[in-house]
């Protein structure tokens, strides 16, 4: 455990000081946690900067918001969280990302992009409502400020007259290099003078004294502004596992490739996550194909519909997560006209370390109500490809849904079957008791009529490819049962809720209905099976859960 | 019936000829339809402008694009629907929208803002693609380009290279007045080239030669561009019942303005619907405590979210339909960190002659899996202000819904009571049968009630102010009862998929539930009873309904 300063310390620091707890940090980080590359080079990238930042602000008094909060390990460890850094994004450990609840110095909580600008105007709108006078800081990377939000936010602060200032993290980089016209040729000064922001810089990142003296300066001003500074984006090595994790994107990348080469129609746009989604290697070779529109979901979604709407068919991939950001467009721009977009929602249900931020949880809830969608979630890598196929064949929107998962590696190549459009799959006949699942938790499904075979049940398992429409034949056939437990990795409002509306309406007494799904709170970060455990949906306490069923 | 040129006839016509078709469509569109003030004025202010973009394009082939889509009356009467004009609004009639179902000239349907630069984009796409050299025109308001998803939209295009126009139509107006630094000071020629987005104009949008010539030029010019157009804002009169359609919003804006005398941790925070919110008076009384933030629901939200963090209660006003466009920034910067933010959704259910890009349908359903939120919906002006009152009590984000309502008035004043959190109300004792409903719809269940008690029914009401937490001991008392049936203005998803999941949960096998709701298919514009009606949830048919259960 290297020597880290308390920041009343960092305060009182020469500029070589402040230059060798930069080079502490920079040694420390990546040896106390090798959580998260991308993460880990952001946070990097902005060391001197924080440590600069620390220096001349009087934390937490002073308002310092990191967007996206990938940025921010530096500041962790600086802001008393050295000596649980090892935790970091691990169960019960440190999160991710700045989280008010876990720390004062976290003033506001950011996991997703774009949202710090509007964070600390608010926070400086209070404050200067109560007569305070604290400073107020938000630092945004060039690639976060691609999204809408952060420019909806700066056209209104530039009407305040408030004393924000904002630090424009320029690296040229998001998690995919950056995209968009604002950042070539640094066109960054018309563009924040327009909107009555002052422009300052820009300066060079990793040079203490010049850090330390801008952000002097720029914190005496007045008036919203902006501080550029420059750095250069980390290059870590990448983990030599990195790709076997995403055995799921990988199927998906390779499926879509094929896709692309046999079907002329198709079109991919991906709101900066080309890489995550699996999909580079398509990129490369079709890269009028496949289209990274920076990280602006909303533009994407629409961006779709248009292509649609003159007759093409984009295949639209997001991440559930950042759906929540298109979710107006899905709505009022592709279901509302029924035009074909093939909506490929990526990190589905319970992600893993990334944490609440991040879970792809309420999916199934908010896109259920949605008239025309058809919403699909394969179980496994074949399917996947076969519900892809199947929904380029379909003429309207189409939703997949898969998680990040690491067990659904699968080789096939070449051969797509088409799905029986609506069509549930009987994995296996029961008796009392039908499980009731959809996507990869029809495993999970699996694994619990094995372990009660073995206790004599026969327990059945109905696989819902299909979440709308749901297939009713499927259910009439199984309303012979008692019981039925309904298990998905997604909040309430899913496949369990329609199961319970279709025994209602059809008026199946007989049928008693157990639901497991997320539970009404926010999961922390863990593994997938650590979350899972501690919210019930584990095989052992499905298990125990059948079992009560089946006595009672 | 004046004598509308066709497209043909148009695209010969001279200059003069031209003005003269703008001078009868300035007459004849206020005499044909008084429907939409705010609508007719964007549009008349766009008479000269759009004469001369049909003289000068060849739609359909070449893409027109409206952002918001309530300039496009001219744009309608000038495409073949001038005999059909009269039914602007009614139901059966014409959209008050662009609606591509409608007629092949509305390229895309527009209802919401900011949609059409993405939309635009995609279409130009998908033709460059298959080697269409046809022309691809968006017109976008100055303040629909406040919203993010244009900036979004620009900041791609400028990378595109492609043959797109925008033009802007500045006339210095939203809805309320526009707001944002970056139209002041003329700042567009700054602001357009910082996304590499070549900038042209102005020119005046009222004067038909220089229009003619500056389109003509611009359409001849390579890549992303815009051309600048000055229009002056219409202002018709005011219809002289116009506020008394707004009641629900009046006893809104008084209670409002009550509170914030009272309670000084309070805050405002509209995007850009202060007036429609009943919130003019409070507004110039607190113009501080009262922020208008422009067409930008996510920068409301997540500002919210930082004047909570600071320590204020800010009550954060979002139409239900654009409440869409800020579900992340509610899940991810609000109930996340679980801040004490009163989001009010007005225009909550079926709104009327808008249409289905504004109904308040889905609500429910994607808030509801949200953990921390607390989700309430008053029955009239007295609950409207006394759950208002509840929600500055609660520490936490705390939604209230209710609709754009005609009968709603109610004069009180300077008192609140308490409500109790989470309480159902029994509004009526039942016996075999309770209807469930929630919001304004429990007006319908007593309707309903005293319908049946003439056939000598007993029928109970149970009014649920609050979806969210649902008050278990109100289920519990009225299980007794052999059939519930659940009454709300929402979509699937909701109330209804809320007690179903309840009485499973709870082995209640013994009560049948059935459920009303908006059908799963997006409702068309009319008056809310026309609508209501088709929908099956008017008095009748649901007594009709009951009826059915009480004789099975």
């Amino acid at each position: 455990m290297p020597n880290i300063p308390s920041l009343e310390e960092l305060r009182r620091m020469s500029i070589s000081e402040l230059e060798q707890v930069a080079v502490i940090l920079r040694e420390f980080i990546p040896n106390a946690t090798k959580e998260k590359k991308g993460h880990l080079e952001s946070s990097l990238s902005v060391c001197e900067l924080t440590v600069a930042l620390h220096h001349v602000l009087k934390a937490p008094e002073d308002v310092l918001i990191w967007d996206v909060g990938h940025q921010a390990y530096v500041h962790k460890v600086l802001t008393d969280r050295a000596d649980k850094f090892s935790t970091n994004r691990k169960h019960g450990g440190l999160s991710g990302f700045p989280s008010r609840s876990e720390s004062p110095y976290d003033a506001f909580g950011t996991g997703h992009s774009s949202t710090s600008i509007s964070a600390v105007t608010g926070m400086a709108i209070q404050d200067y409502k109560l007569g305070r006078s604290n400073q107020h800081v938000a630092v945004i990377g060039d690639g976060a400020l691609t999204g809408g939000m952060a420019f909806e936010a700066l056209n209104y602060l530039g009407t305040t007259g408030l004393d924000v200032l904002i630090i424009l993290n320029d690296n040229q980089k998001a998690i995919d290099p950056n995209v968009g016209a604002l950042h070539e040729g640094q066109t960054y000064e018309m563009f924040f003078q327009s909107m009555n922001i002052r422009y300052m810089g820009s300066v060079n990142g990793h040079q203490m004294s010049d850090l330390v003296q801008q952000l002097r300066y720029a914190l005496s001003a007045s008036g919203p502004r902006v501080l550029h500074v420059e750095t250069i984006a980390e290059f870590l090595p990448s983990e030599p596992n990195y790709k076997s994790e995403l055995p799921f994107q990988d199927v998906f990348g390779q499926a879509i490739e094929e896709l692309l080469e046999r079907d002329d129609r198709l079109t991919v746009v991906s709101p900066a996550m080309l890489s995550g989604a699996g999909l580079s290697q398509v990129a490369a070779k079709y890269p009028q194909r496949v289209l990274d529109v920076g990280i602006a979901e909303q533009n994407a979604a629409t961006l779709s519909a248009g292509i649609a709407a003159a007759g093409g068919v984009p295949i639209l991939h997001l991440y559930s997560t950042f759906a929540q950001r298109a979710y107006d467009q899905i709505i009022h721009d592709i279901a509302l006209q029924n035009l074909h977009v093939i909506i490929c929602l990526d990190r589905a249900g319970l992600v893993g370390n990334d944490g609440p931020t991040h879970h792809g949880a309420f999916d199934l809830a908010f896109l259920r109500p949605i008239p025309n969608l058809v919403i699909s979630a394969p179980r496994n890598g074949i399917e996947l490809r076969n519900v892809l196929y199947t929904a380029t064949q379909h003429n309207g929107p189409f939703v997949i849904r898969y998680p990040r998962d690491t067990e659904a590696r699968f080789d096939a190549q070449g051969k797509f079957d088409d799905v029986e459009f609506g069509s549930a799959e009987v994995l296996r006949e029961g008796k009392k008791l039908y499980l009731m699942s959809t996507g990869t938790m029809s495993r999970r499904a699996m694994d619990v009529a094995n372990t009660l075979e073995k206790d004599g049940y026969t327990v059945g398992v109905i696989h819902h490819t299909f979440i709308k429409p749901i297939d009713k034949r499927a259910l009439s056939a199984a309303s012979r049962a008692t019981h039925w437990v309904a298990l998905e990795d997604s909040s309430v409002g899913g496949l369990g809720s329609a199961l319970s509306e279709w025994l209602h309406e059809n008026r199946v007494d007989e049928v008693r209905l157990s639901q497991v799904h997320l539970p009404d709170r926010f999961v922390e970060h863990g593994s997938v099976d650590e979350l899972h455990l501690g919210c019930g949906m584990d095989t052992e306490s499905v298990v125990n859960r059948c079992r009560e069923l089946l006595h009672s």
